[in-house]
């Protein structure tokens, strides 16, 4: 396969600070607004007092839940402003404008809110089981997706060796270098937000719903975008929602840039997860049955609770032909800071203890951990879990080239008495949203070629830095002979663009990138039709290279000439791509359906040196390989995985957000520890190009899969140096002492 | 006809002061930047010296020819900073910016330019004939047109009286209370102009010429327009570039806003012509030739000389049936300040020539005026001077309705000594561009219905203030049958919405308004398909009306409920209409052709007090009718109307920019006189609805005409109460004192 790649248009913009950020936006009259923040996990508010604050100087108002001009919570039920009763400690309460944000933020202390305590619950297995402390509805469930497929009673039955492993995951976050952070601007009878968005088109509609104002009325236009990994979607309306309530009362812009302690106080968080499983195989290896038991906990508020769980439901029981299948895995209600979907969602969950057990189930069959993947591994036409029949799988493809790039070998001690050994994973991973979404997964796309040549894309897939965007361009330019140079994308602004849906589900290239296929296809059809009338040569005959039309060889005109001809004679050089995901589909009933067009599969090996000492674990090699079908740049597709892995080394080690009695204690990078290029060092990102997708243009998603192998290749790699079994994550230096401590009284006995 | 009309979404934002105009626009770093121009009608520039005025507190840079990073010369041929030799007194040799407008309007004082002043031209017949002085190429002629039908020597033979007589028309400007203003914005490798203008694409692609860029990375963002009146295009490309060119020079945000005496000095003018008119006919009043010849001024630049001199070629004959006809007009390069498009562009300086020849010929024949118009007009099926066939000719009833609401009755001697009486004047006027234009005539617009059933339009026809907004919003709210409430017009930007053509030919409501209808149509014909799919209805019985969708009189659903309904099944609710008017042509070698898809046609009648002491015309009664077949707004139809007589006031009566040798006199609103309110309050605007146009909207365009019909009316209400005919204008109070002289003199005699 070929390495090429190319530059992205954006990275000069960035990397000379130009690029101008949500933040770096002033516009004249522009007010600063904070939020002040109930302290308390669950309370009533009894009431607000803004008289002091009012007075001090700048202030240009206090804003309380019943300022929001419309409806006070978004599509995922959370207050914009809490009114009566707060769920969380962090949920906002009020918001002070003033002329500056010290001013702001000065006010913001003397705003005096008295609150009435009211009882609470954090974990969410007691949530649903003691209903002492209901927090919505009847029973705390904000959510629960079943599977179920075959029998697992007869199956377990069939079995010979059952093993039932609990394994649980962390509260982590979203982290990007950007906080949340939007500009809401008055004009026209509505409003202009400025905002980093990863789904410009659901925050334009939540605006509307949350300003009172038609969808016709809600602009949302995307400067650059420092990060998302999954976020800067919930939040944001959050954010703009207040910084639009300032400016509509007041008539004049206004910004909210929360600060680090603020994303993390009220920013949402990825779903810890509790799950049981239980597997039973036949001696030979063969798995017979599977049920998983999981409990997440959603926090306050449901957000996109659904959706996280729904995921995590359908890929439980990990890439392998399993006759019986039974799934339930709930998200309950509490207290603590809200969950919501984060780079990857449901699988890294799943797949850390999925694959964590097959590790274990190969061990305790005295099989290699290898050979027991492939025995059970789902192959072209096999049936999954939620009954669908798949097709172009190249999970063996993806084992062999791991077996070839990454033999386990045996754990050993290093000279430095470090325990160093290696372990494995796989997954497969669904491709964008799945039956579990409401809307049809429609990108729509506008090409348009300028009179001289030069073109422009219209999308509101987002470049919050994965390099969609030069992905979208190579497309464009490709479909039209033109170099790369030629094509800019417009800035995403949802009083324009297409609606090409979120930049979510890993869908970008898949769903945007064949969208802008045929929108440039479309556009070169109809230029040809122009070339040939002019020129006489049949317009299948056309072909479109190297920045000029040719028929038969001979060429007819340049591309730029293509282009002036048709503005001359009113040929329209622009046109919609609209790319239709094929349907997928749920039998509640039966707990089996489509429920992804497709699926893409990758394999992980992760070389671990344990230091005994410490408790660190240094991950010295770890090779990810995805098949993501046509590449369309190389470079970039090993950044995203290279990006996603380096995620879910600090999913896998270090991050964790965890409130003690609902309250956050980790509130910056000092305690909440990211991975560093330090950390990264053994990182070998490999996308594989073995099976060309069922899309015109035969593209996998990327974007999230390379989160999701890390922390169970880590832990079979674990497990094979101490011979101890770590099932919660993260693996802190604490924990990883312990095991060694385990380990070592182990050796001894 | 209903008189029936509805309010403009702009008023309010414009009332209250929100409207944000280009030069309420300010940005982080943005410099201000001011011309230095040359004083001389004609030199060569030897040396420009800067180092003063870079000394200077605040000046970020002193910019001259050689820093315009494209071609340094708009499309008109005219350089956006004198090169080498400056033709015309105003012209700017170099661009001074600082961090505020005073620093660099001090600096610029300080620019020390050295000319070595050249031989000039100032009038444009001289120009022609005696070339001592060649500005261009070996003749100084700018552009002529010419249309021949019949054999005129001929006619005249035939004819029982010859008339021959001249006229002159006088520089005006456009005097838009707002003057012409640029805030260029350097982004993304490319250039974002922010400027009031009528024709947002070609200032863009002009802009891409001037600036080197290519048309993808040129962005014109169009903010609120404080008028056009035919301006708005050729000078914003002069100030946008000289912004521009500081902007890319120095990667900051440059604004720069032309005073109102800059905008005099070197703003576009419209062509000052004199008309020699021929006329021979029957002694019963049966005109058997015309002859005209005419040479207008262009100015330094050519500019839109060559559509003005068109036009006023094919309608200098008038809307009479003429068997013989030859017209010949020239326009001529001097050095004086540059002519340019007006609002009417060529057709008020000939419809005052023709329509004061019609009353002369009258009163030598002994006929009543109405009456000899009546039996040479141009019916139903005739052949106008250009050949081409006629059909829905209005005319007749235009002049029907003339003669019932505006008797001419006898003129008379108010008890004040005041001399009044009554004079009337009729038109035909071209369509849209014509066959002068070298693209053919398209607009392209963009309809799209939010999930919520709110409505955005995408045009770049320009809302100048005419109502052009309003009226596209009807088209489509009645398409769609939703209240206009529901719809809006995105603003205008280059980057995203779909090419719309000019605002310009009174093409605003004739292709905007088509186009919008067929993309809303579009849309409704793809939202009824979604509807019968869902309900069983036929979708061709479907009716969009009262914002609900019914068939055989059953509602079915909202319009609401239907827009959601595609969204979540992906049915698109976006469509672009493209509206391509009907070919015209022009064959040169015959001189005859098709010169415009169709004409429109009015009549008006003045009645005029003449104060014998001060000279002063007071228009007392000014009824102006125009039949724009179907009408969409009835107030703002009437407005329009208004607008343009209250203009066409003005240069009938009080302004001129006449330059003293190729130096501008009139500098300022204290010696450019604009009429007031007060000098309409005898304006009677009439819209009529007679014929519907030949377009599916049945629309005529309304803008320009009501320019051309005030100056020969008033004309031959002066000459009916003096018995003085004045050929020159404006009828100044010294003129009409002269006048007064005379007919007293000859009233005596």
């Amino acid at each position: 396969m070929e390495k090429t790649g190319f530059c992205r248009a954006d990275v000069l913009e960035k990397l000379t600070g130009a690029a101008k950020y949500a933040d770096d936006l002033c516009f004249p009259r522009m007010l600063h607004a904070v939020t002040v923040r109930s302290p308390h996990p669950r309370a009533r508010i009894l009431s607000v007092d803004a008289a002091e604050a009012l007075r001090m100087p700048g202030v240009a108002g206090v804003y309380t839940a019943k300022d929001v001009p419309g409806v006070n919570q978004q599509p995922g039920d959370k207050p914009m402003l809490a009114a009566d009763v707060s769920n969380s400690a962090g949920d906002g309460v009020a918001v002070v404008a003033a002329e500056t944000r010290a001013q702001a933020e000065a006010a913001a202390k003397l705003v005096k809110v008295k609150y009435d305590l009211l009882p609470t619950v954090f974990d969410p297995e007691k949530a649903l089981e003691d209903k002492t402390v209901v927090l919505y509805g009847e029973d705390n469930l904000a959510c629960e997706h079943i599977v179920r497929k075959g029998d697992v009673d007869a199956g377990f039955a069939g079995a010979d060796i059952v093993l039932e492993r609990t394994y649980t995951t962390q509260r982590i976050q979203h982290s990007a270098i950007e906080g949340d952070v939007a500009v809401a601007v008055p004009e026209h009878g509505g409003i202009t937000v400025y905002a980093p968005c990863k789904f410009p088109f659901n925050i334009k509609k939540s605006l509307a719903r949350t300003c009172g104002l038609p969808q016709n009325c809600v602009r949302v236009i995307q400067p650059a975008v420092g990060g998302s990994f999954g976020g800067k979607d919930i939040d944001i309306v959050v954010v703009a929602t207040r910084a639009a309530t300032v400016a509509l009362r007041t008539g004049r812009p206004c910004k909210m840039a929360w600060t680090r302690e603020e994303c993390m106080l009220e920013g949402t968080k990825r779903h810890p997860f509790r799950l049981v499983y239980k597997v039973g195989a036949t001696r030979d290896g063969k798995i017979t049955a599977m049920q998983i038991d999981g409990v997440a906990d959603a926090g306050a508020y449901r957000s996109r609770s659904l959706a996280t769980i729904w995921r995590a439901a359908v890929e439980a029981a990990g890439p392998y032909e399993i006759e019986n299948v039974r799934t339930h895995i709930r998200a309950a209600f509490t207290n603590n800071v809200y969950s919501d979907a984060v780079r990857g969602f449901g699988s890294p969950q799943v797949d850390f203890a999925s694959e964590s057990l097959i590790d274990e189930l190969a061990c305790e069959l005295g099989l290699d951990p290898l050979a027991l993947r492939r025995k059970n591994m789902v192959r072209e036409g096999s049936t999954g879990a939620t009954g669908q029949t798949l097709t172009r799988v190249s999970l063996p493809q993806c084992l062999e080239r791991l077996e070839r790039e990454f033999p386990l070998g045996k754990p050993e001690v290093t000279p430095e008495g470090k325990y160093r050994a290696r372990g494995i994973a796989c997954l497969h991973r669904g491709e964008s949203y799945g039956a579990a979404a409401r809307d049809a997964d429609v990108a729509g796309t506008d090409v348009r070629v300028q009179a001289d040549g030069s073109v422009n894309i219209y999308t509101s897939i987002s470049e919050v830095g994965q390099g969609t965007h030069a992905v979208m361009a190579k497309v464009c330019a490709d479909v039209l002979g033109v170099p790369l140079s030629r094509v800019t994308i417009c800035p995403v602004d949802t009083a324009y663009v297409p609606d090409s849906g979120a930049t979510a589900g890993s869908r970008g290239t898949i769903s945007g990138g064949n969208a802008v296929r045929l929108a440039a296809e479309a556009v070169r059809d109809g230029m040809a039709n122009a070339a040939a009338k002019e020129t006489g040569a049949a317009a299948e005959d056309i072909v479109f290279a190297d920045g000029k039309l040719s028929a038969n060889g001979e060429a007819l005109m340049t591309f730029g000439q293509a282009a002036e001809l048709c503005a001359l004679t009113g040929v329209r050089t622009d046109a919609h791509g609209q790319w239709v995901a094929p349907r997928t589909s749920w039998d509640f009933e039966r707990a089996q359906g489509k429920t992804y067009y497709a699926f893409s599969y990758g394999a992980a090996g992760a070389e671990v040196e344990i230091d005994p000492v410490t408790g660190k674990i240094e991950v010295t090699d770890l090779l990810c390989l995805h098949d993501i079908g046509k590449i369309v740049n190389y470079p970039e597709a090993c950044g995203q995985i290279a990006g996603g892995v380096a995620m879910a080394l600090g999913y896998t080690l270090t991050e964790q957000a965890e409130p003690e009695n609902g309250v956050l204690k980790t509130r910056n990078f000092n305690t909440y520890l990211l991975p560093t290029m330090m950390d990264t060092k053994g990182v070998r990102a490999l996308p594989l190009a073995e099976e060309q997708a069922e899309n015109p243009l035969g593209v996998h998603g990327v974007g999230e899969a390379s989160t999701a192998l890390v922390a169970p290749a880590v832990a079979n790699a674990v497990y094979r140096a101490l011979g101890v079994r770590l099932r919660e994550l993260p693996f802190t230096l604490e924990k990883v002492r312990v095991a060694v401590e385990q380990a070592r009284k182990e050796e001894k006995a």
